[in-house]
């Protein structure tokens, strides 16, 4: 199938462009009788959007998402819900540069190698713009989540060489991550990651960084060996991400270098439930879920966009430079934390569905 | 759709179990007209296979490949591929343990969590003998493959502390890779690796590491946005074999601590072609295939079966010891290598028709 | 997968209901390139559109088509189509009767017993209403087939118990088609067929008919065995249209009473290529077309929608009566014909690409 | 995807032809739990086999599953499930004459024309011999179907112009169909089948029939709009099977000539179930069941080989005649019964586990 759908049985369905008419999202598996309106959208996507602080691009553009179907007297339907989020800011630009050249980092020498054409106005399909209708989708999948005690939280873990500390992955709350702009739930690293993105800002380079997100109160048992494990299916998601580079759970690439001794996690009980004592795997066994917290952990690449001139070619091989003028974002990760969520709410609604329907 | 199917034009369905009579595995979308037969898939079942070093598990099994359907007169028919390979290795043995008491970082207790029963005779449909089918398919995978000049060599970079160098991914070849039983090009690094795995072996432990597996000559054009972008459906596939934690490609986690000014592969010219003068990007784009040569490293996890007793519980929560008696890989990574380049080459070769169907 | 998608390779994901803002669909895996803007939409719209003549509803909606995404530049992009057909007629009506009351013959208890709930102005998600969306798709199919010489032509060739006299199906054009109301290209039948239908909009009745869709040159070779048989893919086209209960190629039902001496099509030459002297076989052999025009009829019930009371029952079950209010077509047929064309198009798209990926 | 696999969450996938080893069915979707062994299997596909009675062909082919996977102590795990039929019948013979001659109303030459190339030996891939997995992938969904009460059941409608008189078709019995070789609960009727086949077998014919296959005991809410209605689904599932030029359901092509006001199956209520007074519209509206009996009628042709010779192209496009040489069915409507029960049970299954996703 084309490569614009996510999900089996949850199943996500995007199309737009950057500076077209706007976004569409087809969401269809949402089982019915979902309270369901626009408020439930709003916040994450607050989250997401540009102009939000100081470390984020200073674009505005208020995404305001409307729904076009699927949704009857407050409730889904159970029929294909269909969201809309149209593009504000259509202005039309001087877009010659961009249109010629190909920016270092970006998609637009492989969208021409694949399609020979593309809509180059502000990246057109390739551009980030595009995970605003994926964290509406990830929204809905989050509230039908919440009916069963699934709850996702993401957050900053690192922003180029400041880690922060976080004792247990799974105890950090939407409130911890939302106190500071970054994203970060450690306020001493939250306030030097800060900092950093500001001086990136000033010297018109960008910073990378490590996004965490974790589900907690996902039960035993979801996932689809051998191919559709739980983990391969969540890699898979942050993988469809924008800018990332990296995927990895629990211990993550800390594996390499341990023994199995002290790489496995040992089984106990806790009252009548079997569980685990630690979890260096990360929430899933053969790739099912084990029932610990799911922990994902997403390397994301410093903004291909600088305002300082780069070297580049045209689309004829010519040599020339290329400066990004607009405004963006120095640092991905605080807005990366709500596509992350998303995609783990989406993987997950998927996943439940699945097993429902195998083994319900 | 349920999980044992990979890739949407080049198609891969398994079955089997660990101790049952054997595997299956049907290919569909193979195109007609490609020379086939057994002799193309015994190469990599055998570098894959259980035995074939002291780094290895001690036990036998020569799996030998049984094309069922699809090939006839020695070329495929672009009908479903139909290939066998049996369980030799069949005897009643005793399983009382497996069966009652949970293996520490296995998926027993995931599997019986979500469906209730499993066969628990050597880890039934979740023991990674099931890659073995997998390499077959992957060799047809690159049987196809080769024809267009695309070349997959997968070695192993690291094991626990020990990395290898490797001055360029791209320029290692399968005569490299194969001088030494570690599968690591680099000699030094190799003898230190075998050394450790051995080491490992002595003190009933298991050690884990790193693989990298490269691609060469993938021309620009292929994945999917959004969603089946080549990063996201390769991670899947890699994220789909057993014991793998961490996928990342080109400068992967390294990109946290990166700047944008440093991080950005430039745009150049060879020839008439376009390219880049750095390969950071591990040869995606946007998703898409840059032409550079993609380069994937997984994280592989230390061995969970274990000759030491481990403590663990049983299905009813008692707490009781487990030691895994038989013989078990003191290290996976060796073994890794074919499998990853399988995943790889399925993963190319489903991709490469969708960019027929679509672009071509 | 859930059911609001159609086609492997070009994939239709359609949302929308009767009386909610509007309908929308996606359109994904639609080829770069191909000229495209609304005025290729709007001649399919409009022969499908209510309104259009004495023979269908009364009711006036012009579905005007909005590009959302997927063309840039008057030309596809390669990337999901999205295109929206805004519900002008949304007044606030009394639906209480509909609310309560099962209408016979439609989905209101059947939505119901699956969703538990269901949007039952103007019968929601079960109106046919929603092939709008796919009259629009189905224009951007045909638009890519006729690119490469296959036309598809449908018109009614039975309503009631009259039936249209035509020789050759291959050779009826749609100007043919077009020069009376009820699209049916034997004038004499036409006539009566007009006739019967208004004498059913005054005995408050309504007629069935038989629709019949041809598509002329298909080359030999689309179709894809065992399952996705060209003539499977079809049938299940056709029957997912509203109030399709049969579905026949070719000879159709007539094999029944014929023998294989009569019923087998005999290969022959014409000039270099070779064909087959009759189309009993409805131009697919083993699922695959064969180079003969394919020839698919579909038998269409009477509407249901009547305006003279029938008894029924309420959601609760107490016996009742309802009329449909509000005005409805007597014959779904002239309105079927576009509707019929639009998923032959969407089906033989498909196949078109799914031959390119893996014989191409 | 390629066209080698039905059903989206019990999903069947075949491979094998007819001269080849052997066939193999993987099916991946079944629950766990279910009991199942090969004494499940081999009824329908002795009443599928050739060679059972007088009125099919001669040749002998006793097919005898065995279950290479997915089943441990008697009972589905959960996992995919692999059946293996082996050719028994696999000497060599001339078959020259089928290799460069197109049979007329076979595949030959639309395989040639999709592939370039085919195993023409008895068919090979496009031989109805496939059939044998998918009778046996039914009665897996059979089996599973029978707990929770669904009920399929298949007989003979009519052969040439013989029509059987069936007052009520969910009243039908397995044991009445099987009282005759011709499997038609009209006893008289049979017998002027059996004669009219038998006098085909000596004219050196064939003759053609339709089939109508049942299912009791199906709750209402099956079937997931709007393209994936239950009638969709069936009838590509019927279609799908070798011969099949027309399918129907309840009232069928009937419906042409009602009116609305004789065709609307009235609500009524039963005990506390709500239902209607009459079926014409087959246990399907807005293809969703409707919980009355799912009525399907499939026309199926003449067989196309006959033992007197017929006019016919080679490959090269050279005029010649063939008659095939070999024992082939006169008729092929009893031994069509257990394929289309088959092809119903897997469609239905599928839909089952859908409607537990979302609504369950």
């Amino acid at each position: 199938m084309p490569g614009n759908s996510f999900g089996q049985l949850f199943r996500v369905t995007t199309a737009g462009e950057s500076h077209g008419p706007g976004y569409v999202v087809i969401i269809d598996g949402v089982p019915p009788g979902l309270p369901l309106d626009v408020s439930d959208l709003q916040p994450d996507l607050d989250r997401r959007r540009p102009g939000q602080s100081k470390v984020t691009t200073q674009r505005d553009e208020a995404d305001e998402p409307e729904i076009l179907a699927g949704v009857f007297e407050g409730h889904t339907t159970g029929t294909a819900i269909a969201i809309r989020i149209a593009n504000r800011d259509q202005r039309s630009r001087d877009y010659s540069d961009i249109q010629d050249k190909y920016r270092p980092g970006h998609a637009d020498y492989t969208f021409d190698a694949k399609y020979g054409r593309r809509d180059y106005r502000g990246g057109g399909r390739s551009s980030a713009r595009e995970t605003a209708v994926r964290v509406a989708a990830g929204a809905v999948a989050r509230k039908l989540l919440g009916g069963i005690g699934v709850r996702i939280v993401g957050y900053v873990r690192q922003v180029g060489p400041i880690v922060a500390e976080i004792d247990e992955p799974s105890s950090i709350t939407l409130e911890q991550v939302e106190t500071n702009i970054v994203r970060c739930p450690d306020a001493g690293a939250a306030e030097r990651m800060i900092e950093l993105i500001e001086q990136m800002r000033r010297d018109e380079d960008s910073i990378g960084g490590v996004a965490e997100i974790v589900a907690t109160g996902v039960p035993p048992g979801w996932g689809e060996p051998v191919f559709d494990k739980l983990k391969a299916d969540l890699g898979k998601a942050m993988f469809s991400l924008p800018a990332v580079l990296g995927v990895e759970y629990g211990a993550g690439f800390g594996v390499a270098t341990a023994r199995g001794s002290q790489n496995n996690d040992l089984f106990t009980t806790e009252g009548e439930r079997i569980t685990t004592s630690s979890n260096r795997h990360g929430g899933m066994l053969g790739g099912i879920s084990s029932g610990l917290p799911i922990v994902v952990r997403c390397a994301v690449k410093p903004t291909s966009s600088l305002s300082r001139p780069q070297p580049t070619v045209t689309r004829d091989g010519e040599a020339t430079t290329i400066r990004t003028r607009g405004r963006h974002d120095p640092c991905l990760l605080p807005r990366f934390v709500p596509m992350g969520e998303a995609m783990m709410a989406i993987t997950l609604a998927d996943h439940w569905l699945r097993q429902k329907s195998q083994c319900g």
